[in-house]
């Protein structure tokens, strides 16, 4: 059995943008499964006295993130555009994408949603927004009513306390095993403890 | 003329420990000259309205971080001990490492406060400790009072001053030109970038 890489995101989040785009590829080579688990970081935010993203409370540290994911999406031939509002609400995305997930095209909607929102700046709340991702992604139209039951609702909030077990704290975030990593620049160290196992 | 990479760096931080041991070698490697600009994050994290490190504030954020360091030093062969308490004051260590710079020794001093700090954990407020890294770095005893001086004094604070008007907000930091990179992570950005040029 292929050793397994858990891939935590929040759609909101610029820099999980950058491993979504990457991650099922570079795990292919390092033989891997990934698991892709998606989550609010609100709530964990919120926790921490945080109304906001922290790109937005912290001012210098957001014209610099701008910037860096600037030359990281250069460097790897992803467009960026920046979408406003920012953040944006990914709560209605992070809900379909949990029934992606039963229907096996978690990965495809999901690289959908933020090429739409980081690639074209699209507003990821916006129903036809959402519709044209999941049509991207092969999902067939019936199911999308799915991600607005009690069933769906749970699992999403499930999905925020398995994190917060978990200790994360921010996106993208990867585990393996009982190892935490954070953030873009540590996938390829994540991939190759899991490679390891 | 070489070209130059600017490291700015904290002693309190965990990351510059990183980047002070390894950056005069990568730099060499690339063709370029360091310019070490230590200065302090206290006053930055104090207008961000934050009274102690970040991985103090935020105790998810903080175990990570540790256990991040300790991956990290391991796989580059550098000994990691924590020191208590956390963060460490680095006033003291900050003004002398700018009397070091006057006497061209900076880089030995530097590593070795680091190494004493975050290798041995020792306490870098401690005179004792910090007259152990002097010595070390080849520097002349009686320089060491020259850290007391007013003109020192005011040099550190000028340093916080430069810091804050190249957009800085965490350590370690390397500005290449007008472009700023944050982290350890982005150490080989920055030096690719200085070495284009």
């Amino acid at each position: 059995m292929a050793q397994r890489i858990a891939f935590w995101f929040e759609f909101a989040s610029t820099y999980s943008y950058l491993s979504a785009m990457r991650i099922e590829e570079a795990a292919q080579r390092h033989g891997l499964t990934v698991e892709w688990e998606p989550f609010l970081l609100g709530p964990i935010f919120a926790a921490q006295g945080w109304t906001s993203s922290p790109f937005n409370l912290y001012p210098s540290k957001g014209r610099y993130m701008w910037r860096d994911m600037e030359r990281l999406c250069a460097s790897r031939g992803l467009p960026f555009l920046r979408p406003d509002p920012f953040p944006q609400n990914g709560l209605a995305a992070a809900r379909l994408a949990l029934v992606a997930r039963e229907l096996d095209r978690i990965a495809p909607f999901v690289r959908a949603v933020f090429s739409a929102e980081f690639g074209r700046g699209q507003d990821i709340s916006d129903p036809t927004v959402l519709a044209e991702c999941w049509e991207t992604a092969g999902l067939p139209d019936q199911a999308m009513a799915q991600a607005r039951t009690e069933e769906t609702k749970k699992a999403l909030f499930t999905q925020g306390e398995r994190a917060v077990q978990a200790g994360l704290f921010g996106a993208p975030s990867f585990v393996v095993g009982d190892e935490l990593f954070w953030g873009d620049d540590r996938l390829d160290q994540a991939l190759t403890l899991a490679a390891s196992l």
